[in-house]
């Protein structure tokens, strides 16, 4: 399970982590924590993390109030940072917001491509890593190429968590990722497979997978074999280890230390889950 | 209505009114209006402001994203403010949303005071009142007294708003309160009105209380009948008067202005809500 606040810190685990670093990670953390509260109202997840989701213990309201206590608190913590880091995490925190937002307009949406699909992913989650990456060169006052090279670390390192936490959400196992699977089939938000799937079982095809898509609590089977056949998780994965490939490529200018280690290992284990 | 971010400027309505003023009006309102948003979900009202509710034309998805988007833009709005003005801005934002879940942890508890309830809507509501009268001091660079006689306006005035806001929940008009009502009997929430007719009916009355409390979505003509009886209106309208008296007494130490009058009558209107 990749944390975002834990990412942040990640670089710099083998150098002098402040308080500020903890302070920073923290409030990405809850931020995120806080956006998963309310995915989990609107996906009706029922676990996450190996636990019962808040929503599903004491209700929506519970749930939805709770993830806006902890924006309120995010907002309350940043009022004494400097204005750089305030203006990456708010901006963060918008763009997040926004990805989610063009997510549901797209939502039944059949054409979406696989650049608008890239698109959204970017926003809703790549942003955010991108950000915890890039502050942690900020706090550690690097130059602004190794700001860059972190950024777009983040960057291709979040696609490739996304496309990979999209995959799972059809193939994966609920004892492993500790969450409500099978939200976006049953939503009906078209992900990186079924995209494969649609652009290539031609004008005939579309109809049968179109008619699995709509089959809302039905098993999946079906859907999952036409998958497998037309090669669609093997297409996920080849692009899951191109952007992995991608964001470790962007730290080549960094010059060897274990903190970059560390991120060239954070991103191979998002590599690993896909398979 | 009310409309925090208008009530921040009200009181400078004839001085100077800066681009600032209308930055940190629009700020507050944005705020509330992400509030309203989520309060719609929670309470599934169907209008707002004579309007459809966004929940009820596009889903309690859109609902959730569309407050949280707001509230992601405000925080960006906020990153080049004073560190004083933003304090004062996150503050109220913390205070609202832990006002609310307070709220929520109360329901169904038909023990809930008048004293408690005062505090709940104490952080739910006067807290962001308080906050924008506090704010439009600040910004007119107030002396310290002053902008303690403008939070004590702010406060005293949010409470006398809440409490009348919650009266019109059972005894008013959706086509003048532009709004879906009636939902915290509903939900079983307490409100000043019900908590003072639990008080005066006794323990052998309360049993009847109970009973229109539990009622569902039965008709509240019994339960308004009991209050009407026990006085139970006219002791939330001599509350009302009191908070609205003390809001305007809180201003006896600034010199007269047109500013001033601007907010003593909108206290006086809150007031004439009520009747």
């Amino acid at each position: 399970m990749i944390r975002p606040g834990l990412v942040l810190l990640s670089g710099k685990a083998v150098g002098k982590i402040t308080e500020e670093h903890i302070r920073i990670a923290a409030i990405v953390e809850i931020i995120h924590n806080a956006t998963l509260l309310h995915d989990d109202v609107i996906d009706e997840g029922k676990r996450r993390r190996g636990a019962p989701t808040i929503n599903s213990l004491w209700g929506n309201e519970s749930a939805v109030l709770l993830g806006d206590f902890l924006l309120s608190r995010v907002f309350k913590m940043c009022v004494d940072l400097e204005p750089g880091v305030i203006k990456v995490i708010a901006g963060a925190a918008a763009r997040t917001c926004e990805g989610e937002l063009r997510q549901i307009t797209q939502k039944e949406n059949l054409q979406l491509s696989e650049s608008e699909y890239i698109e959204i992913i970017t926003e809703k989650s790549a942003a955010l890593f991108r950000s915890c990456c890039y502050l942690g060169g900020l706090l550690a006052e690097a130059s602004e190429r190794q700001l860059e090279a972190l950024g777009e670390f983040g960057h291709n390192f979040g696609v490739a968590f996304q496309m990979t936490d999209d995959l799972l959400d059809i193939i994966g196992d609920e004892s492993k990722t500790g969450k409500t699977l099978g939200s976006d089939v049953n939503k009906n938000k078209l992900t990186l497979a079924v995209i494969h799937l649609l652009r290539t079982v031609g004008e005939s095809g579309k109809i049968g997978v179109k008619e699995e898509l709509n089959a809302g609590g039905r098993s999946r089977e079906k859907l999952v074999k036409m998958l497998k056949q037309h090669g669609s998780f093997e297409y996920v994965r080849s692009r899951v280890q191109e952007f992995v490939a991608k964001a470790i490529g962007s730290l080549r200018d960094l010059e060897e230390s274990e903190a970059k280690d560390v991120l060239i290992e954070t991103a191979r284990f998002v590599e690993g889950r896909a398979v």
